[in-house]
């Protein structure tokens, strides 16, 4: 899924198109089954992964989610990170800031939801919001907004140092799919819960959010954690460019299974010639 | 799932079948079938339960899964926790106590992990370690492991008092099971990682920890929050057992969809009426 890597330098949303299923030429229920089909392969990975952030190796993935409102954080949740043994994923939802996290550094949060060794952490939102909505509704001056960029960059830089591949993802959906999507939301009281009417006033804002996310996305798309785009009009191909994308991260990473550190045969003796256990 | 539940009073662990298939009848096939058709109804209510949380209720599930190693903690996170929306999930694994949990009350790091509102909290391994392990071991003096029983129940009162369900599965297997999956997991490669030597010798104290579950078990079968023994030597009828458990529970609290707490014709309106936005 290499074409969804956004090139490095200036950045103009309105060229990246929302509604396109780059690397993949089929339609939606082909995609669906693309999607079921590379669960086995994603689990095994992670398993592997896993088993070595069990023996002392120090790799993990994170898997950060951008995008505005109703771009579908929360169905590559349910649908591709659902692929996943749960017992190896980690999710943190970031919210507005609590009291408490507002009186520290934008990053303290962050930091202690990083993954573990051996986990696939995936953030719903992440300190790009510190960039983007605190730019947009001037939360804090602005020199403190542009000292944020080269700092996460450093976090950032730091995390793949230690070991986490940082894959970030931002969900590119156009204002008119919004609309839609906010209709429906309206149209369902199953849906009404994630509807509030400040989603509206911000959807006014929509040029600047796209400009805040255009100038977070040139500034933080570095080499060792770049930036990728996902045309997420349709969901079904926004679930699947996303699971590719965390296959292909998996694949690069190439766990393997550790070696015991343990004599097996010896190991497999004291098992055999045991006091019976009752 | 009512059969599983724990009567009360003092608890005779050798009396409680491991193999057993109460409450089913059919055998493996339909078991893993009867699960999967759990997945469905699970789904639903736990995102009602999701949506009742980010609206101001303040009910949580939590699931606790206790049980010797080999048990079947890990299958039950994939193959039950894992037919859930892991959005609405959240999963800790407690191990070892690191230096700083060394030094804050047992009941420390638990209170952190403990489900927000709307949320499904899974334990794997839980505050009873530090009356099985810690006791078995003679970790802390006597006098604390008596004292932290009671300390147990207050606890999980607050829990339930403040609106989480706290559901409590003993996965309880036979000392020839737990041999058999020692031998496949020394026998395969893939598996070595869950092995470790001291795992033989936390095997040959069986007695003793069988020993601290049935005192844990009895002194902590409380009303609020009471013990499910699990009969799990067979692995397709755990996961369905505890799925069933679980969907018992949310049955139980039978949430809603919340009512719009806005004026949706208007903002039908609003979306309908707004400037062009681009």
């Amino acid at each position: 899924m290499s074409d969804l890597r956004l090139p490095t330098g200036p950045v103009d949303l309105t060229r990246h198109a929302t509604d396109a299923t780059p690397g993949f030429t089929a339609g939606k229920s082909e995609g669906k089954q693309a999607l079921a089909d590379l669960g086995e392969e994603l689990s095994d990975l992670q398993e592997r992964l896993f088993a070595e952030g069990r023996s002392g190796f120090s790799r993990s993935v994170l898997l950060v989610l951008q995008g505005m409102d109703t771009s579908g954080k929360g169905g590559v949740l349910r649908h591709t990170v659902g692929l996943i043994d749960p017992q190896g994923v980690r999710i943190t939802s970031f919210k507005a800031p609590t009291d408490e996290e507002r009186r520290h550094h934008f990053l303290w949060r962050i930091r202690r939801a990083v993954p573990e060794p051996g986990y696939v952490g995936v953030f719903d939102r992440s300190h790009y919001e510190d960039v983007l909505v605190a730019r947009v509704h001037s939360l804090v001056e602005p020199r403190t907004v542009e000292s944020r960029y080269g700092q996460i960059n450093e976090f950032e830089a730091e995390l793949v140092e230690s070991g986490t591949v940082v894959l970030k993802c931002m969900l590119h959906i156009s204002p008119d799919t919004q609309k839609e999507r906010l209709a429906e939301r309206l149209a369902n009281p199953a849906k009404h819960w994630k509807y509030n009417p400040g989603d509206l006033d911000e959807r006014a804002l929509w040029p600047t959010y796209r400009e805040a996310y255009e100038i977070a996305l040139e500034r933080t798309n570095t080499e060792v954690a770049p930036w990728y785009v996902v045309p997420s009009d349709r969901k079904w191909y926004r679930n699947l460019a996303v699971g590719r994308l965390l296959l292909d991260t998996l694949r690069y990473l190439n766990p393997q299974w550790p070696a015991a550190d343990f004599d097996v045969a010896a190991e497999q003796r004291r098992l055999a010639e045991e006091e019976p256990v009752r």
